[in-house]
């Protein structure tokens, strides 16, 4: 038997799409998972790509099956499975092999395995694959970190099993050791950004405007034929009109309002406030998924607390459309620019418009505005600032006002948007040249004799304080 | 010689202050600094309090200069140098000896270090010293972590040389390991919020309003007798009101707008986090410090980005303060959050009401708001939430309608208050029982098929989608 090209290990949901979307290609994969009855029923369910697939009920046949220099795909949790599976796999490998974790692993676990693996001339891959189920069998995005050696030895499988955005592969060799991952989590945050705002936005017409599920939905099909245009807002109109055949109401008013969490997100603002970043639309994302966890919490303090609101009529539609489009730029732009940082801290050299193209399709957070921030990004924009491109400016320059029409009314109406708020925040700090953190640095200064730079002088001074 | 009852090591501004202060108190203090050349100066400073300092040039001889089971406080960095005392000292103590790292460690790095020298049936000590210079010199309000065979030793001393509020120390054993230290983290976050909604009102005065320093400050000092009585608002007034001498203008005109920031704001939002929390107002402080960094893309973006603000009168001086008491309620709430939510998480059993009385004095974040805080504490309120005691929500009544009223017009008239807007979006959260995460739960269904709960069936369901 001829050896395989490329090993599928773990074939839970996103292992089994990739591997069947491999042989699709005409790919000869060798599969195995650590439940060996797993892997029967899929060979069956595999059908007629069952020529392509090479199952294997052992680790050691497993590895024996792949051609060498071996290329290795986990798809298993990126946790401590991942660092027993190296310890097992590592004394069975040769050098030049490269090992995958396709999983969301968090970047410091794999910059600290890539570099563990190096040491016995192993290559260690972290790769960020987007797209869900349905994306990893027909075409994911998939964000690579590791070396150059193992993204010669991928490249020809991954751009054959990508999405395609105008035929261009949603794929590439980002960086080194934890670069796919640190996009992939980027990525996630977006995502998380994008999905509140949505989400914040489907509130105030809920609640301020009293509108049902099916009208907003409706309303973001609508919009999915504009300047909104992307998946997220696609499933919204979708899921908003679906209506639950038992009880013939819609879907979502029978949905429990409590959203998990797996660490991406979170992740994401974390490493943003290590970089000196804020990425605050994001994190009111996490926040907003944080306090859906506590709904006993809210049942009572509902009951207890004053709203202190005045009603106010919701902006109209389009001012709604216009809002969430800067809410969507701001998220987008508060996460490349925590790339940035990231890429600056780790020499990873980071190409941010490659990026944007590459999640023009295939992943969750696929829109029309990547596009455009794609080429804003390769427009060399003023300061490095994805918003300071003169398309993106233009974007801004008409959904600002619209943005705070709708906070104002949010705020006065008790309704929390923190995705939004943050967002016009972060869009008023860095447009505010002087801001009053001068009266901080006085305070500081007084409590702490920590010094401060005037306007005038060069040099750490200290105020006239008597305290 | 007789043996001295406590040792400082590192003379810099609060390790001096503190051995003065312990001298002040007839404490028999060994004192010596990594510089030699430092102890003679501070000796001479110290005047007639030089009968109770005892200085030593080594390591070796401090040590030995101290009776047993011994004392000594460590103000040195708490990072890398103090993993290098550790190694340096432990083998010139015995059994019983406590050693303190009285800086603004990260609580993480305390908990390792604790469990590394109780190995050596060694104590380690996390204090959090809070004050300033001044608090150290004339008393702090300190929080202790660590064994109850550290807090036999430290409590005559501590006690001794802690503020007093209405003759109660403002010290005392919150926990082991790590707690002292994670509480002057999160009291850190609380002032990094604090100082930031303060800031958010002077830039609304002074951009909206147009009022200079003194007036503004005159108002800040009118503030300080009402509900907003504190030490902030306090130095907020004289800082604003005071005039350069070389100028004649006002000293906070001349201040640049950047501010530094040490860590332990970033800490308490980052391990906030973690622990599942949103400290969305410690957010906005954190965020607009990192902001403030970033002068030269403010003043590119200023004259770039589109403002889409209307211009509207700012709420009345009434309105602003009850805003900023709200502010300040709900940023102490969110530490508190975050206290609690730690104290589950590492069984630190923190007692919550006894943390706010020993801020009430000494700290930068004393004020008559904390004593009513403790007071709430105390009286068990529903759900544990602080915000919900029948007291506290009595002074959201009022205050919340302002806080709206600012916030509408900050973000209408264009004024980043990322502080306030972080407070009143996590108020709205607490009391929003029906929240909108059911959008995103379907969301998550449809394209990654991670269920949802109904509100009508137990166990996981997935929607009718057709994707």
């Amino acid at each position: 038997m001829s050896k395989a090209q490329i090993g599928v290990y773990g074939l839970g949901t996103m292992g089994s799409a990739l591997a069947l979307n491999m042989a699709e290609h005409g790919f000869q994969v060798a599969v195995t998972n650590r439940e060996v009855d797993w892997i029967a029923p899929f060979m069956q369910e595999a059908g007629d790509l069952a020529k392509n697939l090479h199952p294997f009920d052992t680790l050691e046949e497993f590895i024996q099956g792949l051609a060498t220099p071996r290329v290795i795909l986990f798809m298993i949790p990126s946790t401590k499975p991942m660092d027993m599976m190296i310890e097992a796999v590592t004394p069975l490998l040769e050098p030049g092999d490269t090992i995958i974790d396709g999983g969301n692993a968090n970047f410091h676990d794999t910059r600290r395995r890539s570099a563990l693996m190096a040491k016995q001339d192993l290559h260690f891959v972290g790769m960020g694959v987007s797209g869900g189920e349905s994306g990893a069998r027909h075409g994911p995005s998939m964000m690579v970190g590791g070396t150059k050696h193992s993204w010669t030895q991928l490249k020809p499988i991954l751009q054959e099993i990508a999405a395609k955005y105008q035929g261009d592969p949603c794929v590439d060799h980002l960086g080194p050791d934890g670069a796919g991952h640190f996009v992939k989590t980027a990525h996630n945050g977006i995502e998380y950004a994008d999905m509140q705002a949505i989400a914040e936005i489907y509130a105030l017409l809920r609640d301020v405007t009293g509108w049902d599920a099916p009208q907003i939905g409706a309303l973001f099909e609508g919009w999915n034929d504009g300047p909104l245009h992307s998946y997220l807002i696609g499933i919204s109109g979708k899921v908003l009109q679906a209506t639950d055949p038992e009880t013939g109401k819609p879907v979502v008013d029978l949905i429990v309002d409590q959203a998990g969490q797996k660490g991406t997100g979170r992740w994401t603002v974390i490493e943003a406030l290590k970089l000196g970043q804020s990425a605050s639309a994001i994190e009111g994302a996490v926040g907003a998924r944080a306090w859906s966890a506590e709904k006993e919490t809210r049942k009572v303090a509902q009951g207890l607390l004053t709203a202190g609101t005045i009603p106010v009529d919701l902006p109209d539609a389009d001012d709604l459309q216009a809002a969430l489009l800067a809410a969507r730029i701001l998220g987008h732009a508060q996460g490349f620019r925590v790339l940035q940082a990231a890429s600056d801290e780790y020499d990873w050299s980071l190409n941010l418009p490659r990026i944007a193209e590459i999640w023009r399709a295939g992943c969750i957070i696929r829109s029309s505005l990547l596009d455009d921030l794609a080429d804003a990004l390769r427009s060399d924009p003023p300061q490095g600032e994805l918003i300071l491109a003169p398309a993106i400016r233009a974007s801004l320059d008409t959904t600002i006002a619209p943005l705070r029409r709708v906070v104002a009314s949010a705020v006065t109406n008790g309704i929390p948007v923190p995705a939004l708020t943050g967002a016009l925040a972060w869009y008023d700090s860095i447009r505010t040249a002087r801001g009053s953190t001068n009266l901080i640095q006085a305070q500081r200064d007084f409590f702490g004799e920590h010094g401060f730079i005037r306007i005038d002088k060069d040099g750490v001074q200290h105020g006239p304080w008597n305290s």
